[in-house]
């Protein structure tokens, strides 16, 4: 007997992209950071945090932040879910909804860490591909019968939208549960939030890892009818979110000014690194992310990675269909991006 | 369809001990939160850490905190795997190993989460009882064929220990995964680290909610063969421990004299609450964790919890067989116990 779980024994591990230790001096443009640093007023509850906080038992529902983030979305706060990022809270809905002869539904390209999650919960797996334009293959989905149907919108690591309608559609089609997953959504256009008032069924995920620079933090939520996010809950580590995240999630999201200015600055450079790019021959899809996948003119995108990882600049490279002749970039500070584009066009 | 998997349908949430809101005044014995405050060292580093740290995702494997906690240990850092609090570790390791057909074996009475955890993987559940003095049942837990047998050492909410021989024949006569849980263990005479090196099936779980007085920070962490910690690693959310959690709990694991000091007055303040307790008439179970088992001379247990919650006591009642006339009381500094004490003999 092994140890382990057949489908584990079997799975291999989701790779992260890589991170260089602090200090180390790269342009780091391949984890879809945000260049820009966190809320001045979060950092400083940082500094101000009483110790009795740490020696305690952390909220188990992370409820200060759980407060705000409800408050500044607008909705109850029995809307909101917490999670030690929102990966945990994608690790949650599989936990609670995915076995085998339970469909996880979603379309490729896209997160490749819903793979990973389906195959740790031995769910069948059904994969739609997306045509070469990321349009939302609604009919494909809608078919397909997922206990658990997952979008990511903007969709990592084409940047591009699925538009509410359609994704309103599909939750109307589903029997089982539609998860929005909106971990891009600050930079985004439009997004599904609407949805989970008057879709019982859909779950739409957010994060503060990008639009608010706290990555490092690991706070993510929920939003969803309180009914579906109680039978959540059931699978969620006690205190999963610790007091300090909460704490400074808080006031993170509190801040809603700072994070509009670092949002529409990313913004900015998204458009000029786009047209530098389009520029050296580059084909560039629509982002509404901080970051953008594009295709080099010789579609060596493997060299190019590996070249200018030489020059310490990361950016990432999937070694996956549909994506070895392609780059997702993150999109950083002006002068991160203008180094970017000059190390390229002298290696292109 | 539901939702849900039927499992989670019908499966009734692990309820942690209540937590009052800070600044509440209470007297907080119900959840061994440890009474004196984390490293001033930690808390420090906490005040001090950049902005810088939060933007980018922490590493994977909280590697500063890892190789830290596998010098004190004196063990190599692929020995340790950080995670999210050891209730995450717990979570990984069902999620890793149970499921229908794998048994998950564990004697009672013990912490409540493991059957949570198994009825969420839909594992065959295999409890075996504790006699009165909390021996441990090598030969019934042997029998029983866990894909996971589960340890708690010093048991919750017994505060006994299982002598390490003990857990040592079990380990060998197990074809599973031994997992000895020492949550408490610093407040123990004896610990069972070395069978680490010597039983390729045994992984133990530590934290640093209890002894290091972090509960509110969420860090705990595996100590086994890195072949099972690759395994377990597989089910892992990838950024699973955050930054400020990861380089906060460094300085505290470095900090041993300050655990060393709080967790000896913990000690002297656990013979002192004992030896009051049994001066009352209560039955008092011999404990080597920061809490005890008591039964009170009537056995209304719930009684007396609902009184000192009246008083603004909170101690903790488990409504569970064979726990229902007993409490579990943490010990709090000399004069929380006091109060205690003093309340405790105005109710009897």
């Amino acid at each position: 007997m092994s140890y382990f779980r057949d489908n584990i024994e079997k799975l291999a591990a989701y790779v992260p992209g890589e991170q260089p230790a602090a200090g180390e001096k790269v342009i780091k443009l391949n984890t879809n950071e945000n260049p820009y640093p966190p809320s001045p007023a979060a950092m400083k509850v940082l500094r101000e945090l009483d110790g009795d906080l740490l020696r305690r038992y952390p909220h188990p529902f992370a409820m200060k932040f759980r407060e705000t983030a409800a408050r500044v979305l607008g909705v109850g706060a029995e809307y909101v879910l917490v999670g030690n990022g929102s990966d945990e809270l994608l690790s949650m809905i599989m936990r609670a909804m995915a076995e085998p002869g339970r469909r996880v539904v979603y379309a490729m390209p896209t997160y490749v860490l819903y793979r990973t999650l389906a195959e740790i919960q031995a769910a069948e797996i059904v994969e739609v591909p997306y045509d070469e334009q990321y349009n939302l293959p609604v009919d494909a989905l809608a078919a397909a019968g997922g206990a658990v149907t997952l979008v990511c919108t903007p969709n990592s690591p084409s940047g591009t939208v699925a538009p509410t309608a359609q994704l309103k559609e599909l939750a109307g089609r589903l029997k089982g549960v539609l998860v929005i997953d909106e971990a891009y959504t600050d930079f985004a256009d439009e997004n599904a939030l609407e949805l989970v008032g008057r879709c019982p069924n859909v779950v739409v995920l957010r994060t503060l890892s990008k639009g608010y620079s706290l990555a490092g933090l690991r706070v993510g939520f929920a939003v969803g009818k309180p009914d579906l996010l109680k039978g959540l809950a059931k699978v969620k580590d006690s205190y999963n979110v610790d007091a300090v995240a909460c704490a400074v999630a808080a006031a993170a999201v509190e801040d809603q000014a700072h994070k509009t200015a670092n949002v529409e600055k990313v913004k900015a450079s998204r458009g000029k690194l786009a047209a530098d790019l389009v520029k050296l021959g580059f084909k560039v899809w629509p982002s509404q992310a901080n970051f953008m996948l594009v295709r080099p003119t010789d579609g060596n995108a493997e060299r190019l990675y590996r070249e200018l990882k030489d020059r310490r600049i990361l950016v990432r490279y999937f070694k996956e269909p549909r994506l070895e002749d392609k780059l997702r970039i993150s999109v950083g500070t002006d002068d991160q991006n203008a180094a970017l584009v000059k190390a390229i066009a002298e290696l292109i």
